[in-house]
């Protein structure tokens, strides 16, 4: 899933690069990172990426390997659930039972091997057990800025080994208070949701078919024939409701009862971060002394807890806590560490200014 | 005066290009201004800059129409003091009663009118009552970073009209504390010491003789051969005190009875600033409604109280106050506001660091 616009990260993100087609840290972008670390365990004409129509040059560049027909665009971003029942569709055509890894582009995981390791296990699952499986990550902090996944029983003779030990999910729970987070915390019964699924094409189509009748049906058989399939695609899209696959159907399935398909999770034990806002880079590239992160090359007087990125300048910080620098070419953010989130902002007054070059 | 480094105004100001050879607000350079806002009173036949070696061809780059021979070159920066007296020297060679107008290049003044009024009001006291002169700023705040003006009794007939009402000097003050400063203002029988004066040349030459004699001494007589004037120079400078004329000069001048020439000052009715750092910016540019002074293209949510300097790129400010932004080509500068001064900092520990780059 490529096809995120990411204005949290403004400057850097652009109408043209968002988040996912860029490079945070390493010489890889966010996207090809992604690829990378799944890649031993299929191969190129296994990959599939779903963009929109403003990106895809771009994901075809990042990605020169991937075969021609293997990006699907969406006509327009109608969150996570059309888009996987989009692809669902794509493989259904050409194996209907094929098991599908479904991640987001634009996450962080540097823990490559523990990652494929915990996919394997996921992978098994589904297969073994005709369920959905979704990839829990072990909480570090009572972070109420995430999804949480509330375990219930163990999966008897899921888990290729004790750290992937699955269980059935009981519950799906939305942003919790900082209180709620605390408590989750400590109970040790609920993980993260990652946004990263494991099932058969079938059984997800079967839970879509459940849960969101009317997107299976928009978008059941519409890859059948190539014929003006963007047209098409435009006008089932113009209808189709903005559903993530967490609200749509994860959490209603776990209310169901047989015979629908049932949601298991399979506990991540790699570090993961989403990315979710400049405030990850600590997390991802770690802090001096003093507490700052930089990326680029800072030269701080009394400066602390600062977040710097800025590869391409010299990045001078004299009596400054908490703040968060970003460059870039043609301009330039300063913003108070705990106003992260509204970097998105700037673009909406960048809009309405009609200053559009810095969009 | 034009030998300045000032490294306050990192990064804007490096090592080939110090503040007075930067344009701050518009299209001319201080320097430039400088000479501009002199130029109606005299030709440029009478304009003579000091400067260093690294700086002279910029400031030939700058004043094409300035004769060639009247940039003078100090080896050293030895403060006010040598520098005036240098160019006395060359003014003296030449007509040793000439009327000099000692002026800094990187000083600020809007009104040009009212300038060029009080130099001439200063011009006439001086060739009436063969006295030094110096030119007070009426203070507008508690000022403690600047030296200030004690006026004794007033000159009789010495004034070109009321505004420029000339009074003895009865004493020059250093920088004071906050609550001193307060009863300076109050009192208003203090001025701030501007660094501007007017004097006939061999009236300086007095004052320096019985003042700093060293430093006459060692000067006298060194423009009088043009051979190898620059080693000679070189040697002398070598064993010069760094003695501001304040100090050196003004200071002792005060306590001293006749047959020494006496100091008066005229006040100045113009506006004045000293451009001493980044903290200059909105007393010359102003300030929006919450209080952010801006060179450049600013995009604020809920930044207050701030100095962004970034002609060629658009800054954003979320949630932000208090800060000093200033952007260059190669390097970035943020800076608490109450830390102005601790900008010259930041070269001293890119020496340290050996980033001679960005010096």
């Amino acid at each position: 899933m490529a096809g995120g616009h990411g204005t949290r990260f403004w400057p850097r993100s652009r109408r043209r690069i968002p988040k996912q087609l860029l490079s945070i840290t390493g010489k890889h972008t966010l996207l090809q990172e992604t690829v990378r670390r799944l890649l031993p365990l299929f191969s190129w004409r296994r990959v599939l990426i779903v963009t929109n129509r403003e990106h895809a040059p771009e994901v075809r560049r990042q990605l020169p390997r991937l075969p021609a027909d293997h990006i699907l665009i969406e006509p327009a971003g109608r969150n996570t659930a059309p888009c996987i029942a989009l692809a669902a569709e794509w493989v259904a055509l050409r194996a209907p039972a094929a098991l599908m890894v479904v991640v987001p582009a634009d996450h962080m995981i540097k823990d490559v091997q523990r990652f494929r390791r915990t996919v394997t296990s996921a992978c098994r699952l589904a297969a073994a057990k005709d369920c959905l499986v979704t990839l829990g990550v072990q909480p570090t902090r009572p972070e109420t800025g995430y999804g949480y996944i509330e375990r219930g029983d163990a999966i008897r003779g899921g888990a290729a080994s004790p750290a992937h030990a699955a269980s059935w999910v009981r519950r799906f729970h939305e942003k919790p208070s900082a209180r709620v987070a605390a408590r989750y915390l400590s109970s040790r019964r609920y993980l993260w949701n990652s946004g990263m699924f494991v099932w058969k094409t079938n059984v997800f189509q079967e839970a879509l078919k459940l849960c969101l009748p009317h997107v299976h049906r928009a978008l059941a058989g519409v890859w059948r024939s190539d014929r003006a399939v963007a047209g098409r695609l435009r006008r089932i899209y113009a209808k189709l409701p903005s559903t993530s696959v967490d609200v749509g159907v994860m959490q209603p399935i776990t209310a169901m009862h047989a015979p629908a398909p049932r949601l298991a999770v399979v506990p991540a034990d790699f570090d993961w971060n989403d990315v979710g806002s400049w405030i990850a880079l600590p997390e991802i590239c770690g802090c001096d002394a003093t507490g700052n992160a930089t990326v680029g090359k800072l030269l701080s007087i009394d400066a602390h807890d600062s977040i710097v990125y800025a590869p391409e300048r010299l990045v001078a910080l004299v009596g400054v806590g908490d703040v968060i620098v970003v460059d870039s070419a043609d301009a330039l953010l300063i913003c108070a560490r705990d106003r992260a989130q509204d970097v998105r902002k700037v673009t909406h007054l960048l809009k309405e200014r009609g200053w559009h070059r810095y969009l």
